[in-house]
């Protein structure tokens, strides 16, 4: 039987998703449990890509093999008895032996969250506390030079060797939030995105807001395909992956 | 020179307020870095009182006297560059000799988080995760009957022997949060708090939230004047010290 499961995680304290030898990984936990519920089986779970140390999920979805049939809702409520408080299964389904929850994803969402205003440390692992003031407006306006379809060589790890850097970004959007206007939601939905990518774009977009580079420098960066031309990478705290959509 | 100095300390990974052999806690790491600031002299924080483990501060306040006068801007600047960033000072400022943080306190403001939605795990650090409905018109009845000056010996720890366990509250109130209404927080302001008082009127009023017991049954609570009569402890994540007044 093969399940699609849709889970959040504090990514804080592991060592990022992917399994590791002696360290406390997302990936490692949840098959470590779900191995108890399949009967002793080991169990292998299948994401739709792994998030790096610190990052969170707020709708991260994997798929796994169980040897015999539990019906999703009672499985959800074991596996979520079983798990730290720091992971946590929102929705578990049955789905086709065809299904991959890699090779199927459609588009992917991420979110990453500064703070503007003053330090606020219950959000420190939670949101960049950048804590001085950025230029909004020069903000959105790079961000619609990284819509469209580019070659993002430029925003992703010097020394990740691919076939192909070619991504498409569907949308952007940067919101301040209703209460505090100096918390800043900035949100990519893309068809796949390398790795660093969104920290690279951010970290970017911060000098941008700075006054540091221009809006229309996206434009440059993105045809040097150059790692060196992009700006820092933004911290891990406040990134999150929000929503994986299949179909 | 005497400083008054506001700050607020995120109490999770804290063994408490109060210094303690090889434990970490609040008084003890700022101690630690005041005194690097006070050409190597010991320094001893007079805080308003104490916190329990886990418990958080938006606002504790403490007293200190330094060698020299510095300024104390430079000294907050100073203080919070040598501080972990679960510990933040928001103001120092100089005061009398005369002034005591704990002596001349006229009144705190406690607030208790529960979220009674869906376990939220970003948030399982700072606020109560009850995660099922509670009759909150049932609640706001009963935070009327703790209003006032009472014997407060029943809301307090067993073996916590006190001369006096009258206590005044002056306000209190339950507000629910305009985005996410399950986000409950409920106020206490008071001339003063017994050890565990804030949890065990909470854990009091959840019970009385669940329908276990009527708003009424805290004038019989406070009457018997026995710990055995109130409810759990509720757990320390959800209470913050808010506010501290003086004069």
């Amino acid at each position: 039987m093969r399940f699609l499961m849709t889970f959040a995680y504090d990514g804080t304290n592991f060592h990022g998703y992917q399994k590791q030898l002696k360290a406390r990984t997302i990936q490692s936990t949840i098959e470590a449990e779900l191995t108890k519920l399949n009967s002793g089986e080991k169990v292998i779970i299948n994401a739709s890509g792994r998030t790096d140390a610190h990052v969170h999920a707020l709708g991260q979805r994997a798929h796994f093999d169980l040897v015999k049939n539990i019906d999703p809702e009672r499985l959800k409520r074991s596996i979520n008895k079983l798990l730290p408080d720091d992971i946590y299964v929102l929705n578990i389904e049955e789905v086709s032996q065809k299904f991959h929850a890699r090779f199927d994803v459609k588009s992917k969402e991420y979110i990453y969250k500064i703070n503007i205003g003053p330090y606020n440390l219950f959000d420190r692992n939670y949101c960049y506390q950048y804590n001085a003031p950025l230029d909004i407006v020069e903000i959105e306006r790079a961000l619609q030079y990284l819509e469209g379809t580019h070659n993002f060589k430029a925003f992703t790890k010097v020394d990740e060797a691919k076939e192909n850097y070619e991504r498409t970004i569907l949308k952007t959007s940067l919101i301040r939030d209703n209460e505090d206007p100096n918390q800043l939601t900035l949100s990519f939905l893309g068809t796949g995105f390398l790795r660093y990518m969104v920290r690279n774009m951010v970290g970017t977009l911060i000098e941008i807001g700075e006054g540091k580079r221009k809006a229309e420098d996206i434009i440059l960066i993105l045809e040097s395909m150059d790692r060196k031309k992009a700006g820092k990478t933004a911290p891990p705290e406040g990134l999150y992956l929000k929503n994986v959509f299949y179909e």
